[in-house]
């Protein structure tokens, strides 16, 4: 059987709940991501209930370029979701997807995004169970916009949040900090590096289930995404009011993204990552969980980057490499426009 | 204590993961929304898993104009996807929100959107658990999209499905046809009747709650959104293989709506509702189930309009006001477009 003729492009009636757009649903989206929920073809997917308290996530996604090294919206948007889910603790199941389509985007295009957020999902083991297809005439949207929702499941015992953060712990993260930004602006401005840098983009939820099971004392999972890891820990000092004391040294960043930032003017700890997570764990569990994170192929540049204080005014401070100390600050500004 | 200044409009900063984003969701976001599980500012919401079996549902919102007569995006998102819901005869409980905000949207526009998001879901009793925000550059999007996603619980022992249709089970819907539909274009066209139209935008689930209480044997719900009732109609027609007979005599449309219609070059049957169902039951439930309609606020119009048919070929056939027979087709083409 050839695949069905996918040399046209989007236009508004695709979005107009007639038959152009049941097609559209046949010819791309069920024919990548059919499940037995999905191919109802009811308003909504249902599932039994899985045992344990539930999480729920959403995250729109309206990265430009839409294919970048690493990765397309296709798969940014299942880890995404996923990730949230994970950063709960969450095992992910399920998602949903509302695809918000700009009049004259190739269908070509489109059938290649789809088919990469199949291949994410099934990698990760969740179902995408429900849908939503809308077009918007050209200059009103930009190619594809995806909102992804995730429901997953968290085990009774455990409690993740920025609000757990306490004097003391210790601060982790997974790997490189600021792969993804640098690869999707490389991209965008047509950069060209002697080593090509790719997106870190990928699925956390197996090395959470190594960690949280190693370390079940774990208090806080962040994944630090827009705004960078200096984002990220702001956010859980202001959460939990506490101040963070960083080891510039400690920080992964990879020797290319380290010359590129400095070439385009960026931080990596200002910069988008997609791969990555931040934990922080009682001081005396830490080097169990940089062992586990070290064992998982998406930790294995885990480090051990500093640690939990009192300081009053929450701030976030960091020992740099020449020995002196600086604040690690929210960007005032937006550094780098839709890099997810 | 006076409000937040909203006197200014999006900018890029308001989606970069910083201090400006922050502030957004503090300002607007959670002033409207606020409950124990989105203030606690994590990447999802968790929540304890209500008992029975689960329903997970999304849509995309891109309805222009923001603002029609009887509601607006904000309230329309709530409703649409609680609706999704409903017609799996779930009790809905969780929502997400993601919005997609184009560079220059007044601030206060989108503070009285988010302020009518929480009016429905508060009269709905549901919570706003998880939610995420992007910017896009000016003329890269077109004021604010939303995707809400929902989370509802189906009793056990119910099962509704477009694929439960059978011959000899009668057609009943809950009240007029094409009241959103001609509410949204005369908005936009700048028409005025001589009463106003409104959109019948209304979350469902109270009414269905009902329903499924006087009449279990209920085999299919659908909400007859984009594409009107013969969109819908067609859709169960083909997931069930089977045929449909109405009677146009019967089929509830106010005269206003009729009247707008034929000056519109609009046929109501195509019209989109967000606030008005379509069941199947069996020939022997269908008087009871229709009294029971009747007696619920958003059921007052319901009537019986027609009967499943085990015509071969799946077709929407309709006796017509003169005696004739037509058949009743999904558009070929958009009719309304970004009627939601």
């Amino acid at each position: 059987m050839t695949g069905p003729d996918l040399s046209g492009s989007v236009d508004m009636t695709h979005g107009g709940g007639g038959r152009a757009m049941m097609e559209l649903i046949r010819d791309i989206f069920l024919r990548h991501l059919s499940n037995p929920i999905l191919d109802r073809g009811d308003d909504a997917g249902l599932v039994e209930a899985p045992a344990g308290r539930l999480v729920m996530s959403t995250d729109s996604h309206v990265i430009s370029p839409l294919f970048f090294p690493g990765g397309d919206i296709g798969s940014l948007c299942v880890h995404g979701t996923i990730n949230d889910l994970a950063m709960m603790g969450a095992q992910p199941h399920y998602l949903t997807a509302g695809f918000i389509l700009e009049e004259g985007f190739p269908l070509a295009d489109l059938d290649r995004i789809v088919a990469s957020m199949a291949r994410a999902a099934s990698a990760a083991g969740v179902q995408v169970i429900s849908g939503d297809t809308k077009v918007v005439e050209r200059g009103k949207g930009d190619g594809v916009f995806i909102t992804t929702a995730g429901l997953g499941v968290v085990k009774d015992g455990l409690n993740l949040s920025a609000a757990n953060a306490r004097p003391g712990q210790a601060i982790l993260v997974s790997g490189t900090m600021g792969d993804h930004g640098v690869a999707v602006l490389s991209k965008r401005e047509n950069l060209e590096f002697e080593t090509e840098i790719r997106s870190d983009s990928a699925a956390l939820h197996g090395l959470v289930a190594d960690m949280v099971a190693a370390t079940p004392r774990i208090a806080v999972m962040r994944d630090p995404t827009r705004g960078g890891l200096a984002a990220t820990l702001n956010e859980i000092a202001s959460a939990a009011a506490v101040g963070m004391a960083l080891d510039e040294a400690q920080i992964p960043v990879s020797p290319d993204v380290a010359a590129a930032c400095e070439l385009l003017g960026l931080d990596p700890l200002n910069t988008a990552n997609e791969g990555k997570l931040i934990a922080l764990c009682p001081a005396e569990d830490a080097g169990r969980l940089l062992d586990t994170m070290r064992a998982h192929p998406l930790g294995r540049a885990a480090a051990i980057i500093g640690e939990v204080t009192g300081e009053p005014s929450c701030l976030v401070q960091m020992k740099t490499a020449f020995g002196g100390t600086r604040i690690v600050d929210w960007i005032a500004g937006e550094q780098l426009p839709r890099i997810c």
